[in-house]
């Protein structure tokens, strides 16, 4: 029976130093579209997962593994792909900028980060698909702690104040969001300071995704 | 090149008159796991979006139409389907159940309502698709007005306060929820009162959806 073919695309979030949101995107090298920018993906083998497949067109395209990657939506219109029908799995996932290197690979001629602001022009409805990823994304930093894959390691809670600020588009004061994160007593406060300022060098910390773990099965909710 | 299959599988829930939460399945009259029970759904077609594909799967083998229809999650593990790599887009939908005649055809030797606590075994993953369906409903209903679409049109705030109960499974306070829910001003007070009860009728409301859109542009977010 005619089936639509199957495909995965990834939108990947990074944060860059001067704390702007981006999203990883490739530049095609083969028709359609080729030469446009488009989300990192392509076609499932039959022998993988959905997820599976994801990784791998991800790693292949871009040289990016991610530890966290979780399905988007399944977009399936009947027009979306000049190529005939294909469907295809949206996944989104979250990266630590700074400890990737970018290398473009395969079917992408090139691979670079773009401010979520200044999104090119992207090949079939992979646009819609990055827009729909931003949603995602701003609506679970509330409610799951996400956020924090964007950050290093370590980091201090003007780092992660700032992260909540960009993605949300919004300020926050800075008083109640010490509290409310502090209270929630996720975090471990480390025995370093940050380097690299000359002075009122600020406490860092670490996420406790174990602790996290603890405490949701205790009934606790994630809020920001 | 050789790609997967592409399925839909429909989670639909309903309310029944003893307010019990159902999920509609149907009896499997083919090959693999005939005889065995399912969610409806089946192959996507060439020419139909895939929401068009739920619904026409829905309304083939179990003759109801729903207005509520959502996208669930894809899932698409590689040995979840015997007659090879098969990969299903699952939807949920709510119906008021009162409303809708169960009436089996084509692929579905018999279509019935189950009790969610009570579900017998089905085939393929349809139970885990259907208690990740349950799941949604339970975190969905708490942030968006969903719930009136398993309630009937006019229904009063006992019966609201029900459905959030056994959704939930936890009783609610009925003060704070009439307070609540009443705080919100998306539901319109009638002229009517219930009929069937000897006395003390209560009052009937409606849903306002208009108005929630309303409500949502300026902010709003729905909360219980």
């Amino acid at each position: 029976m005619a089936t639509p073919q199957l495909t995965v695309d990834c939108v990947v979030f990074g944060l860059d130093e001067a704390d702007q949101l981006k999203v990883l995107l490739i530049q095609r090298k083969l028709e359609p579209f080729a030469g446009a920018w488009a989300l990192p993906g392509g076609f499932v083998h039959l022998d993988e997962s959905l997820d599976v497949a994801a990784r791998r067109e991800l790693q292949e395209e871009t040289g990016v593994e991610t530890h966290f990657l979780e399905q988007l939506y399944t977009f399936g219109t009947v027009d979306r792909d000049p190529r005939g029908r294909v469907v295809t799995v949206a996944y989104y996932a979250l990266v630590n900028l700074r400890d990737h290197t970018v290398q473009a690979a395969t079917d992408a001629r090139d691979a670079r980060w773009f401010a979520v602001s200044h999104l090119p022009p992207l090949a079939f409805d992979h646009g819609a698909i990055a827009q729909y990823g931003l949603q995602r994304l701003r609506a679970k930093i509330r409610y799951e702690p996400i956020g924090f894959e964007l950050l290093p390691p370590k980091f201090t809670l003007s780092q992660l104040q700032r992260l909540y600020e960009v993605i949300l588009g919004a300020e926050i004061d800075k008083r109640n969001f010490r509290k409310r994160i502090l209270k929630m007593d996720l975090l471990q406060p480390l025995d370093e300071k940050q380097t690299g300022v000359a002075h009122r060098a600020a406490q860092l910390y670490r996420f406790q995704p174990e602790r996290y773990r603890q405490l949701q099965r205790s009934g606790f909710s994630f809020e920001v």
